[in-house]
C-alpha cells in the first residue's frame, strides 16, 4: 500500500519497488522502497538494503532520489477476479505459506496473510490463462502441516477434478511441500490429471518475489497434458523459467534460493513453456473421464531416524516402542552401527517394518555389498532403493494404513506405486 | 590372485582386469575378469558384468576371447615397502573401510582386509612421493566408528606430526568419513600441518578401484602447504583428478559414485596436482615447529533429530530426557511444527542446548524471517548458521565436553572455530 502524509511528500515520484537513494544526516542509504506497513506511521519510509535487511528511516531531514524504477506489486485486500467460463477451469487451493504471506515491515517477520483470491490480484495475467476458481483449505506455514491436512487437501483435489477442473494448483509453503506432494501422490487414486504444488521463497508482496512466475507456470502446468502430482518451482536463480518435478522425486535442497527444488536421482519431468510442458523425461499423460478417488488410510505412527556415529540406542529403542514402522536414514549404501542390529531385530519380531534409505540422498541403497548391509537384510530390513528418506517415511504411513499384514506392508514398500522408486539411474543426474 | 588349473588354461592370455568375452552353451558373457577368490575352485572364472554384478562361469565348454587388456591390481599379503629417509615423512594411519577391503568373490560381499602396509604394495608410485610409514589404528567399516575411535585417531595424528611427519593420511571408510574429519578438526589443537582423510568407493582389489588415485593424491596433499584437516577424494566420475575439501564443510552426497564427496555451501579448498595444491578457496597454510595437542573432551550424549511433518513428540521428549544436547535438522530456514516448542523449551530449562540446522543442507539457518523461527529463538534455540547438521552434531559433543556452563557451550556453538561456519556464501556454490 502507498505512503501517506509527510512520507508521501518526501518520496515524490518514488514508488514501492523502486530502487531509491535516501540522504539523511550525512549518510546515504541505497535500497528498494518497500510497502508501508499497516501499523506504520507517516513519519517513516521502509527501505530494503542490498544485504537483504529492511530499515525504517525517519522522514525528517531526508532527501530521496529515484535510482531505478521498479515494478510495484500490490495485493488488493478482499479483491476477487471474475469467472471466465470460456476458458478451462483450474482451481487454486490455498493452504498458506510464503506465497500467501506478507512481510510485517515493523518486525521484519513474514506471516501467512493473503487468501488465494487476493493473491490472484497480484498476478493479473493468470486470468488470461484459465477460468480460475479458488478454495481455501487452511492458512498455515508448512512446517505445521500434518497428515490430516494432507487428507483434507487430497479430498479437495479429487472433488475439484471430479467437478470439472482440468487441473488443481495447491499454493503451499515450501518447507514441507515435498512431503505433501508425496502424500498426495499416494493418496490420490486413478489420478490422470495434473495436481500441481507451488510456493514461493520470497513473500508475494516483495518486489523480488518469485510468486508471480511460479503461479503462472503452475496454472500452465495445470492446463497441460500432465497426469500426475507435481511440484512447479523456479528452475534457475534468475526469474526466467520453471521446472516440473515428480511429487515423489523432489526435495528442497536450499534454505532460501528460488531454485531450491531439485529432482533427485532423476531428471525433472519437464520445463513449463507458454505452450505447455517441454518434456525432459517420461511422465504420465492426462486422460479425461476417469473419476479420482482418495485412499486416506494412514498410519501416522512412523518414525524417521537419521543414523550418526556415536548415537545411542535410546532413540531407536523408543521408536520401536512407540511407532508402528521406522524409516532409517543410514550411511552410504544403507548402513548402521553394529549395536543397532538388536533393536532392529526386535522391530522385526514385533512385525514393525524397518525401511532403509540413505543420508547421501543421491544414489541407491544396496545392502548386498558390505557385511553390515547383509546382516541388516538378514535382520529383515527392507531396502528403500532410490527412494528419498522423506518419501519412504510418507509411503510407510500409507503402506501401514493399507496393509493387513507385515508381509503386505513390506511388499507395498518394495513396489513402485507412482514412480517413487524409478527410474533406474541411467542418465547422469547427480547434483544437476 | 591368478587362476590355476583348468581355469588358467581356458583363460590363456586373459588376465585379471581384462575385458573378456566368454562363450558358453550358446550364451555370450562380456565383462571384466575378476581375481580368483581364495576359496574358489579351479573350475570357475569370475566375471564382473556391465550391470555391476559378478557371475561365476564354469570352465567346462567355455571359450574366452580378450576384448580389451586392463591393468591388473594385485595386493601382496604381508608385503612392506622400504623407508626412504631422503624424502619427507608421511604416516598413513589404517582404520579400515573400502580402501582396505577385499571382495569375497564367493559371496560378493566386501570386508575390511588389508593393512595400510599391504595397501601400499598396490600403489607402488607412493614410494616415489614420500618416506611412507604406516600405523594400524583399527580395521573396521566406518559405520562402526565411535567417538573413542576419533580420540584414538586424533592422538595418533598428533603423535606422528610431533615426531616429524610432514603430514598424516588416514585411510578411512567413506560412510562416516565426514563425521571423523569434523571430529579431528575440533580435537586437534594448534594444528598447522595437513591431516588428510582418504577412502575409496570401490575396494582396492577391483580393477575399477579409485583407491590408487585417491591415495596418491592424499599423500601429495600431506606433503603440501595445507595446514588443516581435509578430505581428499575423486573430483569427477572419471579417474582423473582429486579435490581437497575442508573437514567441516564436506559431505558424502552419493551412495556409490567415486565423486560422492562435495564441499557444501563453499568451494573445495583446492585441486591436487603433481606440484601441490592448486587453490580454489582460502585455506590455512602450513607452519612448522608448532606442537600439535589433542583436546579429547567429548560429551557423547548428543542427539541428532530430523524434523518431519506428522512426527510425534515422543522422540524429541526422549532425546531431552536422555541427552545433554540436541541438534535439530529443521525444515527450510530452520523450522519445526508448533507442538514441538514445548519439549524444546523444556530442554532450555534443563540447560541442554538445542541447535538448529536445516535438512536442505545447502543455505543457512535464519530463524528471524518467519514467526515460527522467532518463537524458536525466544525458546532459546541456537542457530547453526551454515553448519551442516552432522557438523553441528559433532561440534556440540566437543562444546559440551569443554564448556562449564550452558552459556559457554552456546557461545562455542556460535563461534567459528575452524572454518565450520564460514565463509559467508558469496560465490555460487549450490550443487556444484
Amino acid at each position: 500500500m502507498s505512503y501517506r502524509g509527510r512520507a508521501a511528500s518526501i518520496l515524490g515520484d518514488a514508488g514501492v519497488g523502486d530502487l531509491i537513494r535516501v540522504r539523511k544526516d550525512g549518510a546515504i542509504y541505497d535500497g528498494v522502497l518497500m510497502p508501508r506497513t499497516e501499523l506504520g506511521d507517516e513519519e517513516h519510509i521502509v527501505l530494503k538494503l542490498k544485504n537483504g535487511y529492511n530499515i525504517g528511516i525517519g522522514t525528517s531531514g531526508a532527501e530521496v532520489e529515484v535510482v531505478q524504477k521498479g515494478a510495484p506489486r500490490e495485493i488488493k485486500r478482499g479483491a476477487t477476479i471474475p469467472a471466465d467460463p470460456t476458458k478451462p477451469q483450474v482451481t487454486i487451493l490455498g493452504t498458506g505459506g510464503t506465497i500467501a504471506s506478507r512481510v510485517d515491515y515493523r518486525t521484519g517477520a513474514v506471516h501467512p496473510s493473503f487468501t488465494a483470491q487476493e493473491l490472484l490480484t497480484a498476478v493479473p495475467e493468470l486470468a488470461g490463462l484459465a477460468d480460475i476458481r479458488t478454495r481455501a483449505i487452511c492458512n498455515i506455514l508448512s512446517e505445521n502441516m500434518t497428515p490430516s491436512h494432507w487428507t483434507e487437501i487430497a479430498r479437495a483435489c479429487a472433488d475439484e477434478l471430479n467437478r470439472g477442473a482440468v487441473g488443481v494448483v495447491i499454493a503451499h509453503g515450501t518447507d514441507t511441500m515435498a512431503y505433501t506432494a508425496t502424500a498426495l501422490s499416494f493418496m490420490l487414486q486413478d489420478l490422470w490429471k495434473p495436481v500441481v504444488l507451488v510456493g514461493s521463497q520470497r513473500s508475494s508482496d516483495r518486489p523480488s518475489s518469485d510468486a508471480s512466475l511460479n503461479l503462472v507456470s503452475a496454472v500452465r502446468a495445470a492446463c497441460s497434458d500432465l497426469g500426475e502430482v507435481t511440484v512447479v518451482m523456479h528452475g534457475s536463480s534468475s526469474d526466467d523459467r520453471c521446472l516440473v518435478h515428480r511429487g515423489t522425486k523432489v526435495r528442497k535442497m536450499h534454505s532460501s534460493r528460488r531454485d531450491a527444488f531439485r529432482s533427485i536421482n532423476t531428471l525433472p519431468l519437464g520445463e513449463v513453456t507458454e505452450r505447455g510442458i517441454r518434456p525432459l523425461s517420461e511422465y504420465k499423460r492426462r486422460k479425461d473421464g476417469v473419476e479420482v478417488k482418495v485412499d486416506a488410510r494412514l498410519e501416522e505412527r512412523v518414525a524417521l531416524l537419521k543414523i550418526s556415529p556415536g548415537m545411542g540406542q535410546e532413540l531407536l529403542e523408543r521408536a520401536v516402542d512407540t511407532h508402528q514402522g521406522i524409516v532409517l536414514e543410514g550411511t552410504g549404501l544403507g548402513h548402521v552401527p553394529e549395536y543397532l542390529l538388536k533393536p532392529i531385530a526386535r522391530a522385526r519380531e514385533e512385525e514393525k517394518p524397518v525401511v532403509m534409505t540413505t543420508q547421501t540422498l543421491y544414489g541407491r541403497v544396496d545392502m548386498k555389498v558390505y557385511s553390515t548391509g547383509r546382516e541388516l537384510l538378514t535382520s529383515g530390513v527392507i531396502s528403500g532403493g532410490t527412494m528419498l528418506p522423506e518419501v519412504a517415511y510418507v509411503k510407510l504411513m500409507c503402506a501401514l494404513g493399507r496393509a493387513k499384514s507385515y508381509e503386505e506392508a513390506k511388499s507395498l514398500m518394495e513396489t513402485d506405486l507412482v514412480g517413487e522408486m524409478g527410474p533406474s539411474i541411467g542418465t547422469d543426474t547427480f547434483l544437476v
